[in-house]
């Protein structure tokens, strides 16, 4: 690994910090890029791969989603599943976790050990132990009660190599299960709007279910988990880095109702609704039905899907083709469309 | 490692977060062990020995500091800095960093640039590669400028086993320079303090002279970075853990003019002030000055010295034997005595 020893270019477009930066959309990827690639110099994967003793994977995640309590789980659980499922769909067992908080002075302590509480549980449930941790506090008013940074490391074994370049065009596009519910549970709480059918987020650690897929297919080309930027953003990643096209089926997309009614309702693409509590597996055609029995029968993917596949054609476009036969191009997303999803 | 399946008790003291609780005194100790230690059940050394393949060492901080540019360092420079720091002083050899940013809506570009920049030289200087990061924006009002959180992993050789509980009577306590340019550099610059002399931070990473003093002294103690809480607080969690008697000789402890002159100033006790560039350790009394000859002739300890030694009275307790030959107790501080310091 390398490191770049030019400074970077100075922004021509933007001298501030925009809440779209914050996106897994362009501006954030730009941000991402301009901002940091090239001064470190390392591969965008969400989880790096360390030399050294054995192979260690390890990834990082800022947690600032607001409110911190919302239906199906809290900012605490967020950040030990966000943490979790990067590693887990990098392919690695993921083992330990830290967490580092940022308190608003005036923080109820209720509320921080409830988060505790949840990360503690969430641990648990994810098979992981959080070995270190920090705490700080800032001033009223200059921060938003929480905001919690989690680090994991996992084992990842010996030839494992998942790379989100390493589609090929026949391969089929897989997901766990419904999505956008993280997303429009957040939305819906922030917003008062109430619907037919409950709603909560789908956070929800995923290594075991990774482990399964590996266990079932170990040709499958790479897991990613749909977060900020959805199901779009982790295609359009996967069609550039790969450079194959993406053609995905409207009606094969398993969509919650009140996911399907609050995107109708609100204007927004479900394709680019962060879920966490998912994952995308991309798969060769031939295991792709054998792989979906297998996520069918996990107890985190009954609802799982093959929603499209990949294709020669347009190579870095993702399409998708609507229930009514026409296409169109799924574009990812310029900037933020939800601000602190997660 | 076991977890604690009991919920903590609630505090009957702080219904709420205060500035005293991101302290390095007992306000900050009793949050974690209340709050953490209690919910998780690890211990509370700052880098935590992971089991695994091989023996890795992995920590985390979060870093809020006021004003993010000072003199001497910055915010990027404090966050690699203080995370090697941690892994150094466990007796690991730091290799990886990972950075996740919270910045606030409407901060400078220039600035995250020059932030960016500070990290990846002080990774160089450290030794360290930042493998993986995160960026996450909040609205304006709803962050300060910018806060980052750093994690490091580094490997363990087999059977080192430093410990804050090592500690014997007789061993030699040594400090790798002045104390505490790091908190006084910051107060001046908030207050618009001038001195007489140039007063910068003292941040730095020292990973090299953290192996140097491995190399030269293989039964040193342990070692730790008198950050927040200051020497006061390194000593006094070493007194606690160790079951054993602290006794500091004012004269001997380095301090800069300026910060001298500050302290007699505000009223602030240069015991319990920040360095973030230095390290104590604590070696048996026959290598001791071997060790003070080793540390004086590296770059980043020209300045060490020995400042107390270990005793067999008072277990739990520090004090300072005064320029005119009294003594007095040194108290670890109870809540915040400078906030966001780091």
């Amino acid at each position: 690994m390398t490191l770049e020893f030019d400074c970077p270019a100075p922004s021509g477009r933007h001298e501030h910090i925009i809440l779209g930066h914050g996106s897994g959309g362009k501006l954030g990827a730009d941000l991402v890029a301009r901002m940091f690639l090239s001064v470190f110099g390392n591969a965008a994967e969400d989880a790096a791969a360390c030399a050294g003793a054995g192979r260690l994977a390890f990834t990082t995640d800022a947690f600032v989603v607001r409110p911190i309590f919302f239906p199906g789980g809290d900012i605490g659980r967020l950040a030990i599943a966000g943490t979790v499922n990067d590693l887990a769909v990098s392919g690695a067992l993921p083992r330990y976790v830290s967490a580092a908080f940022i308190l608003e002075e005036g923080l109820a302590m209720a509320d921080l050990e409830r988060i505790v509480a949840s990360m503690r549980a969430t641990c648990e449930e994810a098979g992981v132990v959080l070995v270190a941790g920090d705490t700080k506090v800032v001033d009223r008013g200059k921060g938003d009660r929480v905001f919690i940074t989690t680090s994991g490391i996992g084992f990842l074994p010996q030839g494992r190599a998942l790379s989100i370049s390493a589609a090929q065009p026949g391969d089929r596009v897989l997901v766990s299960g419904t999505l956008g519910d993280h997303g429009i549970a957040i939305l819906s709480q922030r917003e008062g709007l109430e619907f037919d059918t409950a709603l909560t987020s789908d956070v929800q650690p995923l290594a075991d279910l990774a482990q399964a897929i590996l266990q079932t297919c170990s040709s499958v080309r790479c897991m990613r988990d749909p977060t900020r930027g959805g199901l779009a953003g982790v295609l359009h990643d996967l069609a550039t880095a790969s450079r194959v096209g993406v053609r995905l089926h409207e009606q094969a997309v398993p969509l919650a109702p009140a996911v399907r009614a609050a995107c109708e309702l609100l204007g927004l693409d479900p394709l680019h609704v962060a879920s966490e509590g998912r994952l995308v597996a991309v798969a060769p055609a031939d295991e792709a039905e054998g792989l979906l029995a297998a996520m069918r029968r996990h107890p985190r993917g009954r609802e799982s899907a093959i929603v499209g596949e990949v294709v020669a054609d347009h190579a870095g476009t993702v399409v998708l083709r609507s229930r009514i036969g026409g296409e169109r191009v799924v574009r990812p997303l310029a900037g933020e469309q939800l601000p602190r999803i997660c």
